[in-house]
């Protein structure tokens, strides 16, 4: 019977694997990203912390988080379908998948950001997400590294989008799609962090719709 | 000589106060939010740290940061000239001052953003920002305070000078002002954060000019 089997050791690891992921999340969290130590997370997922610095042998404590990120945003990511907004702040949201592209841009980029805004709304999410930005805030060394790791590869799918966009003639030639992307994701981003008003699937909506048809008066 | 005269007791209060704030931001610049006391501030500016809580008598802590938050936003934004930005994040950003209407939109938009771009781009505000705007995204009863207090009153003005261009015919009459601000102010501000790519004037006039005219292609 397989299930009594005793597990091998690429199980093992895996199990293991996602536990310290697991653990350095709730860490985080818990008790912000000074205080989170490998020794804790070590403790808390169950493995000797030699296993952690075997992994991640180099500033281990940054890089497990950074992995633990890039699962968690893939995990939430799959969940949400088609998410690529890189939970605005970027510290999350399947930098893999690319946001699609069905010949309808508007309701492409509703889509997508209403899916960052579920993610951002996840406590799974929230959490972890908001103590690894605010310490990327301060923290310039590792607020690069989230960025270049995190962040930067999820604004490239928009920013993929958009071209795909201007091929098709919807949007103006002349717009840079690295900065045109801010004004999706800076809005949603904004809000959600210093929690001003609630982030909702009409917002979403409404920036997209502002976004591309511009703010000024139809003259 | 009126130099040499002893300080009467208002000056001397004033003297305090001043230094209070100085103290104050310099710590939490320094060693974060949660690190920074009410008797550090008091040692730091050489008051007793009774002054303080006779002064801000109730959250002192919180208290004498915002104030002296307000009073650095209202000195940078004196300084910038008309500075209504609220510092993107709004953290600071001289709240008590309208954004010029002096016709032209575009042309006031650009300007305050651009203010708000050399106000980011000040050390002597952005290392107490940056640490205030950590500890919001982390504790929601001090974001609530900050955003209440500092960063909304900021926002409004903006809102006012989009309704002002909404009866100008400038600004769409179907567009929410208050989403509408989050377009120009959003971006600026997850780019400082997160430190994706330099803010410069540029960049200020690319935001407006989007947001204004739309992404989506002239057809």
């Amino acid at each position: 019977m397989t299930d009594t089997k005793a597990p091998d050791s690429s199980r093992r690891s895996e199990r293991s694997r996602r536990a310290i992921y697991a653990a350095a999340l709730a860490l985080v969290s818990e008790v912000g990203y000074a205080k989170t130590t490998v020794e804790g997370i070590a403790s808390r997922a169950g493995v000797g912390k030699q296993t952690i610095y075997r992994w991640w042998p180099e500033n281990s404590k940054p890089a497990v988080l950074m992995d633990a990120f890039l699962d968690l945003a893939e995990r939430v990511g799959g969940a949400a379908g088609a998410e690529g907004g890189g939970g605005a702040g970027g510290e999350g949201g399947g930098a893999g998948s690319e946001i699609p592209d069905t010949g309808d841009l508007a309701a492409d980029l509703r889509r997508v950001l209403r899916a960052t805004v579920d993610e951002l709304n996840d406590p799974v999410f929230e959490g972890p997400t908001r103590a690894l930005a605010a310490e990327g805030i301060v923290d310039p060394e590792l607020g690069a590294r989230f960025t270049a790791k995190l962040l930067e590869p999820s604004l490239q799918l928009y920013v993929r989008r958009i071209e795909a966009a201007q091929a098709a003639g919807d949007i103006d030639p002349d717009v840079d799609p690295r900065i045109a992307l801010e004004l999706l994701v800076g809005p949603l981003h904004h809000r959600w962090l210093h929690r001003t008003l609630p982030l909702t699937h009409t917002y979403a909506d409404t920036l997209v719709d502002y976004a591309l048809r511009g703010l000024g008066a139809r003259r």
